[in-house]
């Protein structure tokens, strides 16, 4: 496999402290070379799910061959592995506790996980708290400049995947739920285009969220007035929950607090409703 | 025209989300060799005199040959066109809802606008609610790379320009207003230093927000003492006023609400006054 | 000293305003080949003590010959000097408040310290409000591309040392202080590891912040029970307060406008306690 010598980072570290600048001091010592993408640094703490939904997301609009980093890491210095995979032809790495999983479940091609074990590959102190700096950062740019991941540790078959809810078809329901609120306010969902289809092909649909509900998919934010909520397919394919010039998420009657996770049920409207 | 390379994005696409990391996924595959700045992604959705006004402001400080990415698209998927146009040797490529109207309006340059219409340096598959990820950062990458302008659509002579009040002379005072208020708490004002020479060529002048009255113009924000509201020509020869150490913008006897666009009223001071 | 290409930034200008992007304008303009890395834009308003702290934890990181920009400075326009340095192999450009204190008083090896007057060296125009831009950035960029900082000004022998509280034995205690809480509500206290040497080596050390009391030191988060607080030593040598999964910043019984200067007390246990 080719590298682009790109490396894309994914953190809970935030923008206020020098965790995510030392990675790249390391990153640039190993590898001089490297070019470097900010995914995001603003996971909130912990989140495993969350980033995993936006590497997921992010990873293939980059060139095959690049390294994404992922460090959400509340087990750091505990039993979880240090892991690397190589999927679709991108590389991941990052510790073996769910980051992955959708890459690793959701992707149908070859997939090869590596146990990090070989050391030399590591910086020579490790931490028992910032494994990112110490282990991480080293072997992505390690990967980035063209080590092959075999020699960085076993493969192992048990990677941790998340196990999370996922939409499912109840009668004539499709039930889905609210997985991240992005910058705009706009409620994304894991419900994807293909599961939507049986509804769309003849008719009109519904959505709902707590007690509102809304007929039909707009094609884009400005199809409805300013101020109406709507929904649409996003363009990373799911279903989203929005309002035209505003925030949906402050619309919702949903306790805010338990927006994410919250029930969204799509179901084909009745002929005269509305 | 020669090109720098170089690529700036200012959005308000904020830093939580994968959009932005999405844009540059797309630049760095059609355009490996390029080098990215980020202006900002916190501008206020949806804000396109905000941001107009940073991207005025920045891009002088670039190499010419340049090309600044602006994606601030409430109207995405709607009817307003996707433009690149060059100008004082810079590139800027976004949508033609008044985001570069400064650029277009202020620099005394010839100026070409085109309509992007050739889908050849789209993404292949558009969706209806990201054109920053699907065309805007795509063009931007041909054009750091060197393709002309030209071939990407139809020269156009109307593009938009937002419409916004203009500091104006009305007897002997000078009405301008406050169009930013930066980390620091300074107020930003839309008067330039040539309009306020009439001012300080004999005496000093007296600078009103709101009921409180400044007299003067400071050279820095030291030459008062610390707590002390001050009025000074700042780094983007603008009428500021700050406080030192301390912010203006709890200061100023207005509600924070409606700090930005609240009148400033310049005048000759009095003399005996104070 | 052969240099790396590298230039980090620290800076108190925020994620919001173009300051940071014109200083990088200014950087990519002298030198094209530039590699920057942002550390943080994020330190409070005029906060020098808190810069330096993360400069100096930051920089070990990176390869020799990188240069540290670091630009709060509260004081621009008035009477401080603008300085580079360059110590343990690394250049450091910024104001001369204090900044750099803990690099010039730590690190065991030769320094020169130069108060920059070569104007050769700036952008042609100096504002009074904007020394980072002017100044300080095109200078490390000047330094980044080999030009020896002898040629920039004249050598001094009194930079400025924040004068700041050291830890500190009494009697059988050792007494520091809180200097950051990290983004994720850990207490980062200013007492290193080998101070602590003397309180671990017969027996167990307890740690008192505020009326809490925590009983020895843990190798990782995840050896005290979800919700716990515990005290380690962190990724950079520092006796850390933390929660296993929660912010150790709500949890002390201090007012949390204070929590930066309280005091932290280490003690040995007595036995049968607890």
């Amino acid at each position: 496999m080719k590298r682009s010598g790109l490396i894309t980072l994914t953190t809970d570290f935030g923008i206020r402290d020098a965790y995510v600048a030392m990675m790249k001091g390391v990153i640039f010592t190993i590898y001089p070379q490297a070019r470097l993408v900010d995914v995001t640094h603003q996971v909130t703490p912990g989140a495993i799910a969350e980033a995993a939904d936006l590497i997921m997301e992010n990873f293939p609009y980059f060139p095959q061959g690049t390294v994404h980093l992922g460090v959400i890491d509340p087990g750091v210095g505990g039993e979880r592995r240090p892991i690397a995979l190589c999927k679709a032809g991108h590389f991941f790495v990052g510790p073996d506790n769910g980051l992955f999983g959708p890459i690793i479940e959701d992707y149908q091609s070859e997939i090869k996980v590596i146990h990090l074990t070989n050391k030399q590959y590591f910086l020579p102190r490790i931490s028992h708290t910032f494994h990112g700096r110490e282990i991480f950062a080293p072997v992505a740019a390690h990967i980035a400049r063209g080590v092959e991941m075999e020699e960085m540790g076993e493969e192992i078959r048990d990677p941790e995947i998340l196990r999370h809810r996922k939409p499912r078809l109840k009668g004539e329901a499709l039930y889905g739920q609210i997985v991240r609120i992005d910058r705009f306010g706009n409620l994304i969902t894991d419900i994807r285009r293909d599961a939507l289809i049986p509804f769309t092909r003849s008719g009109m649909l519904r959505v709902q969220v707590g007690r509102v509900k809304i007929h039909g998919l707009s094609r884009t934010y400005s199809d409805k007035k300013k101020g109406d909520l709507l929904s649409l397919i996003n363009s990373s394919d799911r279903l989203e929950i929005a309002v035209n010039g505003g925030r949906a998420s402050e619309r919702i009657e949903v306790n805010p607090d338990e927006v994410i996770g919250s029930m969204v049920c799509v179901r084909k409207a009745k002929r005269h409703s509305r």
